[in-house]
């Protein structure tokens, strides 16, 4: 039931006003008391359901994933342990988990390849991999062409320098970097295309748990730089998708 | 002399290696000995020269735009006082100024529209036009339609979504907030375009300089959110810019 | 035996001041060595005797309880581990647990409702909800009629919109949410009565453990709301029952 | 022309639904480009329009009292220059103007007394009376009987204690502390009405323009007791007010 | 031997300069590799050899110990672990242990009382304890009258007020409080004797482990308070005592 | 009139009991309404009134000094403008200034020297002159005998060693130090009486305004130091003397 | 096979220019998907190969470790757990661990001595030991002589004076502290060498993980030092080695 | 007068030990009361005299040159103001000035070239300078071969790989740069020299003050570099001179 065809019931009387108030509500999200699942994202764009596991109970993620196996959507969750997988797959036996990064993913319908180029998902170092991962697995359920290019920290310039045919590839790029952050900074005097800044949490003494590398990213001063939060690989990896759909 | 006709003449012989390096440097970025003049960007993409102009002395400044003249760009000046735009008009009397916002713009060459949507700057509060008119003006001068909705703030929602229209027009949104800076949020929650967050230092008591909005809007339970440093106008401008120029 | 009396048998000499003095700290407080609790809202206003069980061993809780009980008082225990909750409840069976809020309830005479309206508590999202319990739990404790209201974050401004009849027939509202912490702000827009806002915990990144809520909240550019500790849900469903019950 | 005429009219065919939105959207805010006035507290509750002047130049602010000026309305400014009440005096001759605390009032109807009670402010020391005052001038020009009590900090404990009758009459409590900020916790300890916490910016070394009192009232170990933001003297009148206008 | 002694030798001729030099330096300190052993005070006070007993193995500790009880000095050691008291228990039968506090005692001759009065002990809250008892027990062993005065935070006031004659008979009072950490400006405010203000790490929230009452101490507005580490209730106890002994 | 005196007119019923009370507050404080003056103090122990000016206009200073002066009392004024002074000056011809640390001094009637032994104040470097001064002044005002040794900072330790016999003469020690704030930790290995910390805000860089020295000397590995507030020369002054004169 | 060699071999068309492009970038680093390993600044200056093993799993260490051990390098892996230790001993028979400091040691070759003169490690007191032995051995490990004088803190500084022979004979100093982190402006006083100072996290309270000592050696005054990351004792042992090696 | 001189006279007993003693001390260092100048540096390896000018009056300023000059001494001032170097200039007219980095000179004897090799000054931007050349002034005034390359920062990283001849052949770096900071790590991967990172203030919005940069070089991921304080160029320059001079 899609909501034209709703209204025009309405218009022709065919329902009444408190019905399809009800029904569009419904439409938009369901109310499971604990949760309120959001599904107009869904209707409008085509885009898997999100979860983002990380404090919900395993009763509550089950009772989530049940509504929106319902509509049919493809679901991707965050953050999600191991157990709770566990439990997922007993029931939802095509579901998938990639361990670095903790992501679950419930295929219930092809996904369509939304993005008009490639997205780039680059780390400064080997320890950065679980969040860099984030974003690389929630760009490709998201429907795009997704490139990994791991452990060019600038440090050692030359390795990322070796590579530029691959990054001036790009249309959009997720540069995930903790310690000292620098990476986006001359990543983003490369190209010409957005850079996604990811700081993480990995490093010590001073890191401060990813302030410092938040903190360089944000004073960086080549243009066509943004941030997102601490470790939140889901987040770049969603805001790439949302700019390589961009027609 | 463009890089390609260059790299032939070498080729051929036409060129020694060596004054070959040296006009493909000078092509590059002149040295002024306190500065090092980045063309490169201009060449690649017809946009326009961008001067930082807060720190600088006017003697560097106008040092710097004479030689970008040379090259016939297009010169946007940001952060510029008032008395180093009035010795710029002195030498160049077609120099424009925008007083709030502090732009100075050198128009050498018609601005080419390279945005292939609207670029949206919104803003929380009537302080906030400074730092949004920063963004306006850049994303302008580099070639974008760009629409302002000003003095939206979440503390009366109403006001935003009478505006619901205008809103889901854009192809990139700007939404510049300062005190809690919870506009982002909301915003991100009614499109699905990419909306960057600016954080402003307007406010007081525990605002401490931006902080506030700043974490805020990294802490966005919003998908689709990515933030720019405080008070930064002209990257979330730039940014925007890259992003609309997308193909 | 209350103070009024004691009062008139010091003034007809029943009493010697030395004994008054005994007695009347003791109606007061009673000293434990390592704490000393104190009678005297009990005794004004009809409350329950508080115990913040959080840093405090089994023995010494037990040791309150005790005191307490033989006053007949309600008593009501904050972040109450479950362990001690077993240790009470075998000597004391009609002991009530919640365990999501950590609330522990001995009722050992019937709640008088005092409050003269609704309590609402509202939360951004489903990880809220332990705060908002020890809200909800106080509240309803001493004796309000309380109602809830979760999951309804700002991303999803319509989620919450689509309640204000339920929003605004409450006399007094606490908001508890993490993350960006800008749901009060939203809805102290959207109400005349006093806003309680908590900061929680919940989020990652540069949520700070609760430091990024928390500043939003303080710098809610909506009037009418005010802020309580970070987690702090029994402080704002105490201060909700002391407004609630103005005459 | 109130909304339910309104709503008649369209209901009675009297008024396109396009017309009556246009003047619906004005009855509720007026969109002057750089600001949107919003009138619909004043409908609601009788309140006066409140005007934040910080950061404004003279001749938004100007703007915005003359449309406000045509409703009729009561007008408070809070932090308002001295130069420009001057310009604004010129205008409106019964504008008033509190120096200590920089509040501009312009009062075109008579105030309605819609406090239920006392509202009392206390202050800790004579530094803090400029915050304490726009409290003060705040809570009285939204109708409530407000009394003040200043320079009782907790260093001479004696000189609060001393005044306990007052402190004890009162139905909802400002209490304005800088430096350690301790005088809230004391104060919530002798009553069972609201407190409600304004940290200043006065002290020095260690005391962070506040941040100091600003933590000590957040971990107020009283009960009843909330925050609002560092030096925000409105604020607090504001929230005062809103609690003691419940019926 | 004792230094007097040694120098007299050495104008005698008894001792070459290059022996005494060897000797005096074992008189001071001796050297275990790991560890500088300072006896120096001991020498010159009679006060007892201290063992910061966090962060060190049970075998350093053993190491320290044997050379320290060598000389036949009383031994306090602070933040020992349950099992490394069992393990010196063991070898050192009249050792004792305080479990609340973690304080190790080694009494190997009489404890001189070195005070000229009482030293007070004051606690905010019950959860205060274990830093007061540090500082309660270190003052003892080091030769003072003291006594403790527990749970009397100011949100009840009248618990403190109470107990003036204790608090005015006291040379030097230790306020050891969480939380706001109100209590040292309110007991400075009270007596004309020194305050030394510990700040525990009691609390939650916007605590951050003790900070908020660090400042609010470092802030507060009474004379005579000074400010020891978070915690640090043997540093307390110290200065107590050295405050105390002075003639 | 002593409080004796008032109480036994009381008993003897020469007194009315409401009189009494009157009298009583009088002789404790004065309410000015801006300001409550503290009397009991002075009557207690003989010494000074004080005034922090900071932040307190001239009419109210000398509001206060006015009354404090028909007392008879001395009176010290801490961070008092040179112009305030200057209009001081012209009423109370015997006042004196102290420039470089802001100290008023109007002696009414002879300082009483308390102290039983020396005060001695150390800085690190020339630049902490002015808080170390305020100490100064402070304890001599309040009836010390005060020795100063300044610019003796820990870089050029022989500078402080070779002064060891001044060191070890004084009953209580001030050191002010600002940029690394070392300087207490070896002063307080050197002695055995009470060490006042005080860091100062001199420094540059990632000094923080003083907060570098702060957290150097609350982590300081001496035994026997505690601290006051940033550059709160009053304080460790006011708290050396304290010390000084106890019995 | 060099790198010589090889330009030789392309220049003489002994190698296509591709063939030589992979060697050439094989020489400087291999390419393990989650690692790039670095070679080029052993073959620059016969370093050993540096692994920071925190944050890797044992499968990515083995695979590192084997891929640098086929070179012949000798190799250093820093925070090394004791079971990943384990693992590695199973195969290179030739490992070694230091246990304190978690260094893991595989010698394939001689250690040739580089450096000048001698290293000197201080710390300020025992618990710094695994810092500063990390820094010891990596020094050690890297071709110097080093030397160690531990536990000779601030607050007794004779300790310090006593060994300044020692002190004076070093060409470069890597002091290690925490807590007040005072000990390198003292040692930096009393040399002409280099000191590298390390702050560690040992402390308790307002250090704040090493932050405390951190800001002390920044604003450190004597001049002469610098500083690495908190607890960072390999940059530390690494920064010495190099300075050592300068001719 | 040499030291080796006094004290073969001691031997000789042609100078009594008080009188040496005094000689010695004067030797070393002057009290001027407010200033205690040391000269063991100069006289030990031919340093210049350093005076810090900020927060010392001109007074003091001239009062430590006197007692400098008179010993011949070369003298660096930093910090120094305009004005103050117009007094200097009227009295030792030889002294020199250099205006942006507020260096003043006053060569008394010849500069000895006493490094070994060159000292390179790196900035990344062009309002970098003023720190930049502070360390250039520095290291030049004590002898050193001073190389500048400025405005090369990351986000143009081709400018600083055309200059590798250049920064290969320097003995010691100095890279200075502020808002994100990542020059240093850059560098440091492409060298093997020491590398001293100048964290500059320079920058808006997070920069917090140069807390940004600071945080950055603190947590580098490139080996051998460490940090001095936020625009602290003299600092660097006298470390760079330290380890340039080494044998």
């Amino acid at each position: 039931m899609d909501i034209r065809r709703l209204l025009e019931q309405v218009k022709d009387n065919d329902l009444e006003v408190d019905q399809a108030m009800d029904q569009l509500k419904n439409l938009m999200y369901e109310d499971l008391g604990y949760a309120n699942i959001d599904h107009h994202r869904e209707i409008r764009n085509g885009y898997p359901e999100v979860i983002y596991c990380e404090g919900k109970s395993d009763e509550h993620i089950l009772g989530i994933i049940e509504k929106m196996n319902k509509k049919g959507s493809n679901i991707l969750g965050t953050r999600c342990r191991k157990e709770t997988y566990n439990k997922v797959k007993e029931i939802y036996n095509h579901a998938e988990y990639e361990e670095l990064s903790k992501i679950l993913k419930i295929k219930n319908k092809d996904i369509v390849n939304l993005g008009k180029g490639k997205v780039l998902v680059i780390t400064g170092g080997t320890s950065d991999i679980p969040v860099a991962d984030e974003a690389y697995y929630t760009a490709k359920f998201l429907g795009n062409d997704v490139v990994r290019l791991y452990d060019v920290g600038v440090a050692g310039i030359h390795r990322l320098l070796n590579r530029l045919p691959i990054i001036q590839e790009a249309r959009v790029i997720i540069v995930v970097a903790g310690m000292e952050g620098a990476l986006p900074s001359v990543v983003g005097g490369l190209v010409d295309v957005p850079v996604i800044a990811v700081p993480t949490s990995v490093g010590y003494g001073a890191n401060f748990g990813g302030l410092s590398a938040l903190l360089t990213m944000l004073n960086s001063c080549a243009s066509g730089i943004s941030v997102v939060n601490i470790d939140n690989g889901f987040g770049a990896g969603y805001l790439a998708s949302m700019i390589n759909k961009l027609k």
